[in-house]
């Protein structure tokens, strides 16, 4: 068979399972979610000899070692997957809850029930840990997935998805509910996204380019984000210690991710007193600073920030600093720069806190606190499949309740339509 | 300036003009609603005239007569369009709503919050009143639209958007709230489907053709539907009166729409004493029936179905009949040839009515009611600007709620992360 071939026939089955993973209830996806877990400690072995041959091809092809160490399953990693299994199966199921009833004058009783979204395709790079969450994740929200991972972990992706499959056909569900694609030509993902009539929703996970590679190409709604150039926005009402605390978690605690604070924004009133007490803490701890000038009047001899640093995403210890007249320019910047990912205001101002919370237009808006806060864990939504910063069907962080849909249920006894 | 210099500023006008929707109450946006009805009522004269331009060109051009219809603008077809503008000023404000809050262990209060999308774009075909419908229900929901009607109506359609630019700005509304492509160049689509920078929807009404070039060549989020390819299924334990009046509903009170009966399912139990009866009222009204061959024992003389009489949509008085064994033979066969849009069952069985509702895939699914009631109004969501049938972001009838997006609000007292 062909990459086109080897697609189509995984897209169909992908959709035969669904059918049946849409009747299971919660007790049978918990019971495969467990037994996915005890496979993959007892597979342990085989899966870690496989995952070498990928390590040493990495090694072999002089990939960076940050990526190697992305690749490397540990039996740390072996059993943080399995332990992710089993906080997947102690979340409620979202399938069937009714979200909603009301009745029509013509005595019809209308509802709106939650059902799974069908078959989802996942695209994303080195971590052979994410084939295992992303199907846990999608077994309990009772959708089949489809995992297309990176090249460099196609061994270790094999070897989970046999012990997957496996256990999923001992636990009585669709064996072919968790399918991995078996190739590493790159067409099959260009296959894949063709794939409308099979496929409901993609859902990338990697780089930038990857993702606007998935989003240019896919016929299929895609789930993504690009990058988050998040905003803290310190009021001249502000707590000032809350304001460094706030302003130094959000840059320093894990300056890698998309929820870390990229650029701040200080209002003039507090500038002299505020950048002096951020910039200490900022800098001992390695903090970078690209100044706008009225910074620089405060903070002398920092370098001085270029038009390019406001929409940049820095994902390292480099922060952007602007001094705004106010919360109107402040709103204006975020509305220029922001990636509508994650800003947060810190204020003791009951208007400016409401003014801030009701016009910023990102999917997570805080209010005194950090922005490393926009995790569906953090929010409370339990485990996550992603962030999404393009607002239709869930704007933010994605839990499982993000991986179903609504449907109408209508309840009557012999109406007609005039 | 050429066509996509022309869609790159009306989309950034829309953008701009979004963020000034995004923060008005409803009292504001009644209130341009009611001017927008008003301010047509008044231009109706020169409305008519343009409208008298278009309907004139499309004589010469020899449209058929059925699409001179929906083009032309009697006083009728007005006053119906300003009713509607009233009508959605009626309609709850879905921006703003707290749809749930929670605290979260730590204290951070975390809440969702219904938002507008921002900027819609919306393709359509010859009906000039969907200008008004659809403007009307993206000011409702806070978002900022870019109309693109069909070259027929081009006069129509920019003479009623030069009244709505004036009654917005007067109202207080951003004028460039409402826009309407002033080009007929069909290259405007295309351009217009590219700029996922600004646009956060796209939502296409029309023949099958427009839409799956809509969706095959869009950067940006498309909600549609195709067709509707509806089931009946007349269950065994039916009432069999209750079963004609529905199945009759279902197919012949308005044959020509997505929510019209096309397949008919029969429970072998009752084929005998029901199928005669079906018939008698059926063919009286004119339908025309395509009939399995177990049908055909019942009902000879009749038309044989054929395989492509089940993927069929109609649009007519045509309807494919078909005896099953039971249930799952009938469930057997929506999952195979159903388009997801509208299945009813009817049954006295409440365990089969059950299944029914769990298993169907479909975005409204009935019990003991006609399929007519896939509709917004029908189905008490107010206005309905269209139907989706892919399941992301709203399955089903769209109303103003199905416009909007919530962002998560976190309300906190300093909180940082760990």
């Amino acid at each position: 068979m062909n990459t086109a071939q080897i697609m189509l026939e995984m897209a169909k089955k992908a959709r035969t399972a669904a059918r049946g993973l849409a009747g299971l209830d919660r007790t049978a996806k918990d019971r495969a979610l467990l037994a996915m877990a005890e496979g993959l400690l007892e597979a342990s072995a085989h899966i870690k000899s496989e995952n070498g041959k990928d390590v040493e091809a990495a090694r072999k092809n002089g990939l960076p070692s940050a990526m190697i160490d992305r690749l490397l399953l540990t039996d740390k990693v072996m059993a943080e997957m399995a332990q992710g299994l089993r906080e997947v199966a102690a979340l409620p199921d979202p399938v069937g809850e009714v979200t909603g009833m009301w009745t029509r004058p013509n005595g019809l009783q209308v509802g709106r029930m939650r059902i799974p979204l069908g078959v989802i395709g996942f695209i994303y790079e080195s971590r052979p840990n994410v084939t295992v969450d992303a199907a846990g994740l999608c077994l309990k929200s009772g959708n089949a997935v489809i995992l297309k991972g990176g090249s460099e972990a196609i061994n270790s992706n094999l070897a989970i998805a046999s012990v997957l499959e496996k256990t999923l056909s001992q636990a009585g569900v669709p064996r072919t509910a968790v399918q991995v694609v078996p190739t590493t030509d790159r067409g099959a993902v260009t296959e894949l996204l063709a794939l409308d009539e099979y496929v409901d929703l993609i859902i990338p996970r990697g780089g930038e380019g990857l993702i606007r590679f998935v989003a240019e190409n896919s016929r299929i709604p895609v789930l993504k984000h690009y990058k988050g150039i998040c905003h803290v926005y310190v009021d001249d009402s502000a707590d000032l210690d809350m304001a460094v605390r706030i302003c130094f978690n959000a840059k320093v605690q894990r300056p890698g991710v998309c929820n870390a604070m990229e650029t701040m924004l200080v209002h003039q009133a507090v500038a002299d007193e505020f950048l002096p007490q951020a910039a200490e803490v900022l800098e001992k701890a390695g903090v970078e600073l690209r100044c706008c000038p009225e910074t620089l009047k405060r903070l002398p001899g920092r370098r001085q920030a270029r038009e390019e640093d406001w929409p940049a995403e820095f994902l390292d210890l480099i922060l952007a600093v602007k001094v705004v007249g106010g919360l109107d320019e402040a709103l204006d910047h975020i509305a220029a720069y922001s990636s509508k990912h994650t800003e947060a205001i810190v204020t003791s101002d009951y208007a400016r806190a409401r003014r801030f919370l009701a016009e910023v237009d990102s999917s997570v808006v805080l209010v005194n606190a950090s922005t490393r806060f926009n995790d569906g864990g953090q929010l409370g939504l339990g485990a996550e499949i992603g962030i999404n910063t393009s607002k239709l069907h869930a704007f933010g962080p994605m839990g499982l309740t993000e991986l179903t849909t609504t449907k109408f249920i209508v309840f009557g006894q012999g109406q007609i339509r005039d």
